[in-house]
């Protein structure tokens, strides 16, 4: 196998964008990324996306979107995993370079959310859980997310304040990202005054409905090194599954899924949990964020809400989470969320990171954990520059 | 990168299914192949389906089939590429073995495509093609194929009479196969006499909505050759795409994505396309068996429709083609098929092809051709046996 690096990536504005289509907003992010890389051709390209087909009546996605980019006729394929089908596409490009059958690969992400209506949305995002044992039902992601809440308040005694520590901290961190779809600040009690959702979780707990799309120029480490441009090794790449139906699982105070991911991850690229030194994790909903933490092994089980109200996954804290902004701020189209945790990474490895939100002490390792549905699936990336 | 091979097959019974759901019929198939195959475990999954979203409300569909399968945990991804995302799925995992990542891989495709209306069935489908250029005015995929066959007639003089072999052929050989959706014989006159869809094609021109899964184990030759089961190695996977917009192309009487697909899946097998003994080809329509074979090199322009129609296509002519029965016979559940066209490439060059199917003379090398819409992508397999 061949060293893999990033070595250009791009987004657009995320938020409700009205003058973008989704083939326009694919486009914008993925030429910034090519002219960013410098390269002159892609080889192929992977689209993470979860569901063009209910939100835009768009399937046959990769072809499409070649197309649109001035580039007819490339090797072109979508991966969908749910919310994971960012971090997959990466994945796949990343194999694609690793085995040498091609040398340049695009992995991209595009969701466009609000052609629709908010009950179309729901029902497409929740088709992420389990159609005949959760969805027929009447479960929803709020719904669910909230169930493990309240079974981690109650086996580790996480607070209402832990929860909005995460939100609070993601929202300083959003604000200086210029394409975030709410970059202002919001306080913990303004959190707790939000509208309630699913109990404990209020809308300032929740993730948003976002327009958006991301992109990374993947290629060898020989190859970055001629272009003369600032590159990023992928030094593990990992995947793990679990049930989708959260009721089917030994335990939901945990995720699985990510677990084995992270595991994989740290084993390809031969470092402890310890050696990482930032991650962006998948905050779906600030619940997530926490349990994430403990499952990919940061913290100790019910120990990282008291970490996290104590500052230490804040920009100049001990590790710094969602650096970004998280999914909370920076907004979440689903297909897109995992590449453009990439594209944050990237850009805080290689000192590019706008506004202010550069972590101190130019961090030489980050992470990004990217998830479907409620923990149905994760994947892993492990940077690290030179 | 590592000679790779596929050492089992597995196929759910295909047709109008109300005794298997969706993931019914893929644990079916995918258990069969992993039976046959003889290995202990896999490595990890990739799923082809079209539209699960759509036709079932549900996405996320890889994790949720890993569980189904009895195998929760194992890395898993679904890709698409509208009717091609079987073949896409073979490809990723081709590309997973050889690259050293994974020793042991399956590639599976499965669509339920009867659990809604026909109106949704058709809505559903024509989400592989342009969404805002075609489907807004609509169009739909019997009257795309019918504009390419009235421009195919009117160019090259191609025929009724000759569309009418195609599918009289395919259901010659449908017939013969235990899991095909509609395995009778058709005449030429009963084409003909059938109902008009999208003039010049008739019903008995199109390939139905079918429900069906189908998968494949990929492995390496070292590890096949331990196991001692028949495998077949993959010497040769190409892609290619298009416009997915039939307007937007340059020429319609052929399909650029599988000239492409074709021509670097020969490069990298170091064949001709004379070197090839048979094909499964994509006849989603009469027309499109005639214009794939003259996309892929196998007739000149034009020259296709006269020599079906003088048998040259038939089970015991120069060039078999679709000795599964094809998408006419066997069926369409348009996620599983590139995935059954491999299972048949498998058995025909391993001599397990059933009741009388088998090609004349053992042959050696096979090739798969599997194509997304109206032609915006397509993936070509080449096989051969040691």
């Amino acid at each position: 196998m061949r060293e893999v690096c990033i070595i250009g990536v791009g987004m657009s504005k995320w938020g409700e964008i009205w003058k973008q289509s989704l083939r326009d907003m694919h486009t914008d992010a993925a030429l910034k990324a090519i002219k960013a890389s410098g390269v002159d051709h892609l080889d192929s390209m992977y689209v993470g996306c979860m569901s063009c087909g209910l939100f835009v009546g768009q399937e046959h996605l990769a072809s499409l979107l070649t197309d649109y980019m001035g580039m007819c006729g490339l090797p072109a394929t979508r991966v969908e995993s749910a919310c994971a089908s960012g971090g997959m596409a990466v994945r796949q490009a990343f194999i694609e370079v690793a085995s040498g059958i091609s040398d340049i690969v695009m992995a991209s992400g595009v969701e466009k959310m609000t052609d629709c209506s908010g009950d179309e949305a729901t029902y497409a995002l929740a088709t992420a859980a389990d159609q005949e044992y959760e969805v027929f039902h009447g479960a929803t992601f709020p719904g669910l997310y909230a169930i493990m809440a309240c079974a981690h308040m109650a086996k580790y005694g996480t607070t209402r304040a832990m929860l909005s520590a995460v939100s609070s901290k993601n929202h300083t961190n959003g604000a200086m990202n210029p394409v975030a779809q709410y970059p202002f600040k919001v306080t913990p009690a303004q959190v707790e005054k939000s509208v309630m959702i699913a109990d404990p979780l209020r809308i300032l707990d929740c993730s948003p409905i976002t327009d958006g799309a991301a992109a990374v120029v993947v290629t060898t480490v020989d190859i970055a090194k001629k272009l003369g441009k600032p590159y990023v090794k992928i030094i593990g790449s990992g995947i793990g599954t679990d049930t989708i139906a959260l009721a089917q699982r030994d335990d939901i105070t945990t995720i699985k899924a990510a677990t084995i991911a992270s595991k994989m991850a740290l084993k390809m690229a031969g470092k402890k949990i310890t050696d990482i030194q930032f991650s962006e994790v998948h905050d779906c909903f600030t619940i997530a964020e926490i349990v994430v933490a403990e499952s990919i092994g940061l913290y100790e089980p019910g120990k990282a809400g008291p970490a996290f109200l104590a500052g230490e996954s804040a920009l100049d804290g001990k590790f710094p989470i969602n650096s970004s902004g998280g999914l909370k701020s920076k907004g979440h189209p689903v297909g897109a969320t995992g590449v453009a945790q990439m594209v944050e990474v990237y850009k805080q490895l290689t000192g590019q990171a706008e506004n202010g939100r550069q972590i101190p002490n130019s961090p030489k390792i980050g992470m990004a954990q990217n998830m479907g549905g409620s923990g149905g699936s994760s994947v892993v990336h492990i940077m690290e520059v030179a």
